[in-house]
């Protein structure tokens, strides 16, 4: 069989034709399936279901540290409960004491640096919000739509970096971040990145440590949203080298935020998000707090960590997310090659961890295939969101996200993209 | 008896050289007691136990709607469950579509508002980071120092306005926000205000509501945390106009926040918190929400509903509170009646509802007080923080937080107190 660049415009025309025919059947099952955003399926979030009995009343006395000053179900701790700095540090592979644990959303944390560095600086520097050019992050792309939006939000000029299979291009980071005194962030998922599910080479993590850039307030905000978000596959994926120590060795201490969250561990949207930085930071960063809140809900720190007393028991814990995802991220690399051999059109990641499959079309494509989706009810993430403002310059990156969907749904979505994809890309060529 | 102001040089000596010897006899104790903040007592935060056992694991599936789109577990769901909006609204006394739940803590939420406004202005008004001069605040004082200190974080100036027993001065209140654009808003706690304790009258709702603002980005601040903490006395204490209907007639529907939360009706820190405004308002806060968080903790807040299906249930649950509070406001008021009688100094509030009593000693003698108290053992809460900056300019108001302490120890504080309040003046006269 031809590729379709190799094909003539009559071996084009009928191959649409077929693929409209193929559309056309979807298209009269009325289809209602959604990948378009990395929820946990109902059978994952079942794995956590013993987190609600883990508290009850009866007898609780002693946990809830009854009528001490540390009674869960009072007032106070801004910080986090020890245990559960603890379970988090672990998670970011840092100490206890480099950790604060926030509310449930680790993106809340992320906008609040972000809104609090426009009010206030960081550590004594300029308000972003006073400075006579808007401040700019380098953005890699793809990547994650709400990194892009809380920055949009602020009116911060987002720069694109292209992601490579070690990470971002370091060069152009280097390079910009060295020399730009307005560059004053860069977002990062460093391992199983959003979506491309790279994990960053240690020379990559090495080569952020030792930024020396032009702004005293740029900050890495690493967002460790996978860290232990493995597939279980054999080998092992590759190891994310500590940030935190490689920054202290290149003298660098304050560079870098990093951010955690258990929403794909436990339950999204009633788990535990926390932020690890240097002391110095974190210092500055509760002091700011103080004004914001009274502190976080200890009694649901408390009932993480007596689920979750350890990091062996995070590791146990995901080999059951890991067994439930597995076969869903096998599924859609399978149907991918199947649907795409010989055509010569598609390239698509194989991570070994995170939530998502990175796919990429031919230029042009991505929009027009979403759509065609859409048209069937097979419902994806929109096109674009993978860049910042929603505009991937080539139009070719959809990002799949299979943890929802059941498997017979997920393959029976991932063929009408295969479809869909046949038919945005003849539509191209002809 | 003659009073403080009565007394000779030498009568005054006399009288010093007992209490310091009353004093003495405190300090030998090595008292440890704290009336510093208005935490609930452990007894109170008891009643709430049940809320631990209200959604099990076992046959939760259909509580937690196991599958469906709302699956609590899951992500989503940024304004609040419809129930969960049901109740607060109900405590608020506004429609569900007029509520917002947030986290667990309102301070957040104002804090929230504020922060907003500095970065983005409110519907579309200049952001107030970007004014040529520092945006306004009034502030009733006494207040909450919390709310003084968000504005006093973000550099907003603060201009005291002086507390009546029918709410804050309204004439001076009209006459400022009426003319003067740079006043963006004014701090209330309209039912059991903290720390005085009055109710707003109707009138003061009503002008309030009939303000006509200079700045159209202003906004009344109406922390309405005691909407539901009556102590239980008959007659019942005065009800508290509708802001939103009152504004909503006034033609000014956009001009209010209200705020409340769950802090002090089930657990302080693990509860619910809310804010109510107009359609409109809501709708532009709603959409800048949408950048910080993908939802609040869906979980506890269907914890809350069960426990609280109702107002009727509220105020059942709020009765059992009342039962505890009442008494340790009484033996206040007892003990400082008794302990100050015939000295002509110190007036203090005797709410009907609330955390706390306001009391007013001599001018210069409040901070001497606590210092006084404090070298007892005995905390109150610092000088000065019923105004902003922490500045008491007459340095005569003391907050007295009655709920935490048990029933012994607090009358033992009281009395400690008055001899505080005793020398205090005493050293002040001579």
């Amino acid at each position: 069989m031809k590729t379709y660049h190799e094909m003539s415009s009559k071996e084009l025309a009928q191959e649409l034709s077929a693929q409209q025919e193929r559309f056309a059947a979807y298209k009269q099952r009325g289809l209602k399936l959604n990948m378009a955003r990395g929820k946990p399926s109902p059978e994952q979030l079942d794995l956590s279901l013993p987190l609600l009995d883990l508290i009850p009343s009866e007898g609780s006395s002693e946990v809830l540290q009854v009528g001490t000053a540390d009674d869960l179900r009072n007032y106070g701790n801004l910080t986090g409960l020890p245990e559960a700095r603890e379970l988090m540090g672990a998670l970011m592979d840092v100490p206890a004491a480099n950790v604060l644990i926030g509310g449930n959303s680790s993106l809340n944390l992320m906008y609040n640096m972000v809104s609090m560095a426009m009010t206030h600086g960081v550590l004594g520097s300029t308000p972003w919000a006073q400075l006579d050019k808007p401040p700019v992050f380098l953005c890699p792309v793809p990547g994650y739509d709400r990194h892009f939006s809380v920055t949009e939000h602020f009116g911060i000029r987002m720069v694109l970096v292209p992601m490579t299979e070690t990470g971002p291009n370091m060069d152009m980071v280097e390079e910009l971040v060295n020399s730009d005194p307005l560059i004053k962030g860069i977002w990062c998922v460093p391992r199983f990145s959003n979506p491309t599910g790279c994990v960053y080479s240690d020379e990559t993590v090495l080569r952020f440590a030792s930024l020396t850039p032009a702004a005293e307030d740029f900050r890495i905000y690493w967002d460790n949203a996978y860290a232990v978000h493995d597939l279980g596959q054999a080998p092992p994926p590759q190891q994310l080298l500590n940030l935190k120590d490689a920054c202290e060795k290149a003298s660098n201490s304050n560079i870098w935020y990093q951010f955690s969250s258990t929403s794909k561990i436990t339950f999204a949207g009633s788990g535990l998000a926390a932020l690890s930085s240097s002391e110095e930071n974190l210092g500055s960063i509760t002091k700011a707090l103080s004004f914001q809140t009274i502190g976080p809900d200890k009694i649901n720190q408390k009932r993480h960590t007596l689920f979750l007393p350890n990091l062996q028991a995070v590791h146990k814990h995901m080999a059951k997310h890991a067994a439930l995802l597995a076969s869903k991220f096998d599924i859609v690399g399978r149907v991918l090659a199947r649907g795409l051999a010989g055509t010569g059109i598609g390239e698509w990641t194989i991570p070994q961890g995170g939530y998502f499959i990175s796919f990429e079309g031919p230029p042009n494509t991505a929009q027009r295939t979403i759509e065609l989706a859409a048209e069937t009810g097979v419902v994806l993430t929109p096109a674009g969101a993978t860049y910042p403002y929603g505009k991937d310059p080539l139009d070719s990156n959809i990002r799949i996200a299979p943890s929802y969907p059941g498997l017979e749904e997920l393959e029976l979505a991932c063929e009408v993209l295969v479809t869909c994809v046949r038919i945005a890309t003849l539509e191209q060529l002809s």
